[in-house]
């Protein structure tokens, strides 16, 4: 039984019909609707100690960042800005209570940062290990919310920033290898990402996109929900994906293959959405002044996510279908 | 540091005012402003394998209930009724997929019964065993909602139900005993509890009511959060307490002291509340009518939930600060 499997068995026995769940199971966030013009967004992430951080490398207050982090990154997928943040924190029986304020100031500072506050959770003793659940409820006007199912075919694919780096930090972690500026960013990507809140708010309020979601389990993963779920499907050129320079000389001298790191990393928190080409310009102004997008591919009529390994307008190069070969919890 | 201390540390890093929020950190639920009338009320409770329950004795499907029933149980224990239910799952590499099937049913029929719906959450890999955090989203009339911290001197102190089961049925269980129907009920009572859904609505909507919270830790601790968020403090009667008939044979028979299981025990999910004594007659009234009412004690200006060993109005009995002397998750 696989993760989406999982979700699937749960999605099927989900209770009584309410009439303000705008959308349940199957997108970044549920949506419920809270009068005419807003609707609320909620999402729940769960870090475990050992499957999801190490304490050895990862330092508290960051730990503390990053839960609040993921979650801030699903609100914004969907166009929304968080409001109230509920933490479920499972401790082992002999926690050490330095930790635990470290981890706590880093969760408030992040709280701070994205303009939300914490307002309750539960705390239990764990059999083994940390375990971090958040909540967070957020807002979203209902003229601008972007759910994962509306990309269409003719639409061009975008992400934002640079892939891979927080699959990079990761394995230099498990190495214990710190060095040059280089390795700290792509360290720093792994234990402290920052989720796209301002770039998201702004595409959702342009009305130029389509479909988005954040890149949380890797690209192949992700982008094959997104395709699944709006019933088309993409191609995307390995010469197009945007990747920091120095990704690939560290993947070499790990002996590892970075475009791995690109497409199933995970991780990156960064967006990827669909919006028509007849907005591409607009697109490109709206880059220059909130950050870095990059057009990738574009969406068709066919299935899955298929990778091109080159640049577009070539002939005979054959397209792999890579959907769903990110980051699964359960995959054996 | 118990859990009351780390409550504390959280409470005090919790970010941004936030004017919508009426109620954070410290009740039952979060209390959130929708509307002039309406609020919505939030609430999060993990439950962890090897230390909330055992798979060796505790059915999947009533464990789904179980992971439901104790969250509405908060989301009543403010006036509220519950709307949406989000899950996050922490399964071990090698699960039984069997019994997920039949937690995922026993969710489902739960949410049925409580007329809620599972609208997300998130699915992950744990390092050891089964962990399971719900986040329940409800609404409360705003001229209806009931806080912990509004008992005033004078008000009686009422509990609803039969106290001790659950920690009875939990003891049978860990020795592996079933037996007779009087086994069966506390057995039952353990693994299946039943919020008092119904009596709540009816309380809140009565006007009679000071404060409220329901009864997951036992007694001496739930009672004392409730005086010590209220300014006050209660005295209540051992001779008062309800108790089933044949809870004292069976902790004699085993060993045990009844009374311990009666204010220490948690897990009854029933609800406590304080009401003026002019009310006593009504909520009499209104007892007959949807359930067990039991009068416990009242309501003074001391500190601390004292209990005095025998029944009221007789001289010279001591009264024993029994304050927070139930569960706590982190106590050494």
């Amino acid at each position: 039984m696989n993760e989406r499997e999982i979700i699937s068995l749960f999605s099927h026995s989900a209770g009584v019909d309410k009439t303000g769940l705008v959308k349940g199971i199957g997108d970044d966030c549920a949506a419920l609707q809270i009068d005419r013009d807003r609707l609320w967004l909620v999402t729940m992430d769960t870090l475990v100690e050992s499957i999801h951080f190490n304490t050895d490398w990862h330092p508290p207050d960051k730990l503390g960042r990053k839960s609040l982090a993921v979650n801030v990154s699903d609100i914004a997928a969907m166009g929304g800005s968080p409001l109230y943040v509920f933490l479920s924190l499972g401790l082992p029986q002999n926690f050490n209570p330095g930790w635990l304020e470290k981890f706590s100031r880093g969760l408030a500072e992040a709280c701070l940062e994205y303009d939300c506050c914490l307002a309750g959770g539960d705390t239990v003793r764990s059999s083994e290990g940390i375990v971090i659940t958040l909540t967070v409820i957020g807002e979203v006007a209902a003229d601008q919310i972007l759910y994962r199912n509306s990309a269409r075919p003719g639409d061009e694919v975008w992400v934002s920033g640079t892939l891979g780096n927080a699959a990079a930090g990761l394995e230099l972690c498990r190495e214990g290898r710190k060095g040059g500026d280089n390795m700290s960013f792509f360290i720093e990507s792994h234990l402290n990402p920052r989720p796209r809140l301002k770039l998201a708010r702004r595409l959702a309020a342009s009305g130029f996109v389509h479909a988005m979601m954040d890149l949380s389990d890797g690209l192949a993963t992700d982008l094959a929900h997104l395709c699944e779920q709006s019933g088309v499907g993409a191609v995307i050129y390995s010469d197009l994906l945007p990747v920091k320079e120095s990704l690939a000389s560290t993947a070499k001298e790990m002996g590892k293959d970075f475009l791995q790191w690109v497409l199933s990393g995970g991780e990156d928190y960064e967006l990827v959405f669909t919006a028509p080409d007849k907005h591409a310009s607009d697109i490109a102004t709206l880059a220059e002044k909130v950050g870095f997008l990059t057009k990738i591919g574009h969406i068709d009529e066919g299935g899955g996510v298929r990778l091109v390994k080159g640049p577009p307008g070539k002939q005979n190069i054959p397209q792999v279908d890579i959907s769903f070969m990110g980051y699964d919890h359960f995959k054996s």
